[in-house]
């Protein structure tokens, strides 16, 4: 069979070539496919499932805060897009522009959203006029598309699956409010659900999202020690607002310009799962968006009352509540260990004719590879406890490598060499000026800045690059 | 206020003018609106809102059956869509052509999908190889692009959402069996959860599915008695496959063409709720799939107590698991009951200082208008009795209007005058000659065929149009 060829051979171990071990594990987890079309993939139902568990999971938070979801066209046209300066000149070179209708040549060409700032605003200019429409706290889960030269599966692809959050609000201090919130939620959300831990702050200049005033990120770090943007919350002051004109009454019937803000968090987190928690056996998955929480394997299932009892004990587990389903494929033992731990399922359950005869099961955790014998009586319990020890040890284990992958330097020798290395974040002090910036990146062979913490630290007085007095301290690293 | 001032006006009825009515019924419950693209609409989050409940009860009886849900990308190259031959002619006169990326033209011009058969062929012409890589049973969730001529909110427009489900079986039997368990299920879900009546069968030829060989439908029918397509399930044999050339190895090592199905439900069914439930008073939704089932408003709120009562009602009810939202706005309470009528929430609970002071509510049904007294310690149950009443009634008094908007008729002037009154479905006999079927439609001033129903009356000998012997009793009606 061509599938357990692909097995047979193991994957590129991780410390060997990172790039590669990630390709491997994308594609004998199954999570998703090349096309015919540069940098459109499939998303298998493994890579899915994953995507809809941090859907769920996010659109509740989102929803607890007042988010309200909605859907706009994936069509813009030109005119719309060039509304407000930055953000054409941001996204004009990166988009795909339809022509035709049918037969017909249009009579102006349309975009296919690379973002929807331009569509929210064309619909509020259109509909906002009195205080009592404010505010309007939205988001959408859609697809979009901007076409990169370069293209990697999830990380950066041309069409890609995201969640944007669009809202607009009477005042400055609301608008700003929100959009720290959302960097909030997505902090809680990616460490407490992916287990995996951040830094956070605001972009600096070079790095805003196309007319935003301010960006809030989060980023991660990779087990190779490059960051990655995890999700970014964006403040636009009321530049957008003015560009379209949305202008609503207040109490007293006076004018004002509204207030705008946007989010997004894209697919580009299944990537992040690999690449923090995987391993030389493939994906490890965190039980809290583990699309399959565990998976029972039978033990010599041909012999008397083994299936029996391995579809009773999957069946507890489902009422129960947990996310279980059952290998009797008749392919053996190790190679369905090897399917499930490529496939970062959080645990297994072995049941063969000795655990039946003693009341008991084997429970081998993903992460540490720990083999738990437990009763039959206690199993349901005993899971959850389970699941729960490793969703807090994966996070524990991802934040001890965080934390010793940031460190400090204060000249610019000591950062290079520390890049050298590939020692993920660097702390340094920086005087504001974007030509510095662009050196540190030259001489580093490409580390840019992250964030800008709130928790500043004084490490000297001066830039590391230019020597002027220095204005904020600053994470850095080489990115995704 | 603006706002306020598109209350005050009534909206039109709708025995004067159904359309318009329909129109204000989409404007005014705010669940969508137009924007500067034709044919490409805002889901406002009234609108949205129910096709999250519709996604959700879907996929859940998907999933129940083994479905899996996937995303294929939404750009299809020329070359892929032209693969099979009925299938372009279908559908190649009304795509949207992407032909530049960023400042670059294509290579080759690729369109935006408007169904995805093509996609889920070609991925799985160069993946499945064995007879143990099936069956696939995939599903996405998505939006998809048809360049209509003319386009009305949610019935025809040119990007509409949708689930479209694909799936790829080892014999003939199973994949017919599946189109038609598809069949099944969206026909339970439209009775049990929109409590919306059907007719289903199969399509006739010509109203195939382009590719298709047979073609499952399910019908409903409106208040004005023209009839709507609900959802379709379709059976293209090893069409598909051959062209796509999607063969498997079976256990004998005998190469096997693959048989497919596929099968969708749009956003249209959103249309559908509003034409066969909604009155002169706006949207009456079904309680299944109401996303606020129930709104507290509170009467002479300013007194003391009554928003402290109100609001541990709507705290105990969410508890309880309804969905609940309170409107304790400004607005005065006839105010606050047209909106809630207009927005289709089956049932509101008015409290006032006297409710409380006997220790009572009143539930008002939304769609028969009565007024129900209930103690306060009995509301939380209570009131699932009488949502369950509402959704059984709904569908009962559609049921009703269906079965009397039923009839026959043997001779084409019995058909002719019997579509003048507009009276829904009209039975007749058919040769199976597409002829006949013209010939009907340009008598009848637009009456198609909707289906083939599996169980058949034998109304006559010969074929209401040309005499000649009869092979079918059809459905016939007009159609939106």
């Amino acid at each position: 069979m061509a599938k357990e060829k692909k097995f047979v051979e193991a994957i590129t171990s991780r410390d060997e070539d990172f790039a590669q071990w990630y390709t491997d594990v994308v594609s004998k987890a199954e999570l998703c496919d090349y096309t015919g079309v540069k940098g459109c993939m499939v998303y298998l139902p493994n890579g899915y499932a994953i995507w809809e568990k941090m859907q769920a999971d996010l659109d509740k938070r989102f929803k607890e805060t007042g988010v309200e979801n909605v859907y706009l066209p994936m069509l813009i046209p030109e005119n719309l897009l060039q509304k407000e300066k930055d953000h054409i000149e941001g996204f004009a070179p990166e988009v795909a522009w339809v022509t035709h209708g049918g037969n017909e040549p249009l009579q102006e060409r349309m975009c296919i959203r690379p973002t929807s700032e331009t569509l929210f605003c064309d619909h509020w200019s259109k509909t906002v006029q009195s205080y009592r429409d404010l505010p309007k706290i939205w988001n959408q889960w859609c697809s979009v598309l901007r076409w990169e030269k370069t293209t990697r599966p999830f990380l950066r692809s041309r069409e890609f699956l995201w969640q944007e959050g669009h809202t607009i609000h009477a005042t400055y201090e609301e608008a700003e409010e929100r959009t720290i919130l959302m960097q909030k939620i997505y902090k809680d959300f990616i460490e407490e659900s992916l287990a995996i831990p951040l830094v956070a702050g605001k972009k600096t200049d070079s790095e805003k999202f196309a007319g935003a005033e301010d960006t809030y990120t989060v980023e991660a770090l990779m087990h190779d020690g490059k960051a990655l943007q995890a999700a970014t919350s964006h403040f636009f002051g009321s530049g957008f607002a003015d560009a379209f004109d949305i202008k609503y009454l207040d109490k007293n019937n006076e004018l004002h310009s509204v207030y705008e803000t946007s989010w997004g968090l894209t697919t580009r987190m299944i990537g992040a799962l690999i690449m923090v928690h995987g391993d030389d056996s493939g994906l490890i998955l965190p039980p809290r968006i583990a699309p399959v929480q565990t998976r029972v394997i039978p033990i010599a299932q041909h012999k008397e009352g083994v299936l029996e009892k391995a579809t009773e004990l999957m069946n507890a587990l489902k009422v129960a509540g947990y996310a279980v389903n059952m290998d009797d494929s008749d392919k053996s033992p190790g190679w369905k260990f090897s399917e499930q731990e490529m496939q970062g399922i959080p645990t297994r359950i072995e049941i063969g004719p000795k655990d039946i005869e003693n009341n008991q099961v084997v429970v081998v955790r993903r992460d540490t590879r720990e083999k738990i014998v437990v009763s039959l009586d206690e199993i349901v319990t005993k899971l959850g406890e389970i699941l729960e020890n490793i969703q807090k040890d994966m996070f524990a284990k991802a934040k001890a490598f965080l934390d010793s992958h940031i460190d400090t330097a204060v000249t610019m020798d000591e950062m290079i060499e520390k890049f050298q290395e590939n020692r993920g974040f660097i702390k340094a002090m920086w005087c504001g000026d974007e030509a510095c910036e662009d050196e540190i990146k030259a001489q580093t062979g490409g580390a840019s800045s992250r964030c800008i913490p709130p928790e500043q630290e004084h490490l000297s007085d001066v830039c590391i690059c230019c020597g002027k007095p220095a204005k904020h301290m600053v994470y850095w690293g080489k990115s995704y």
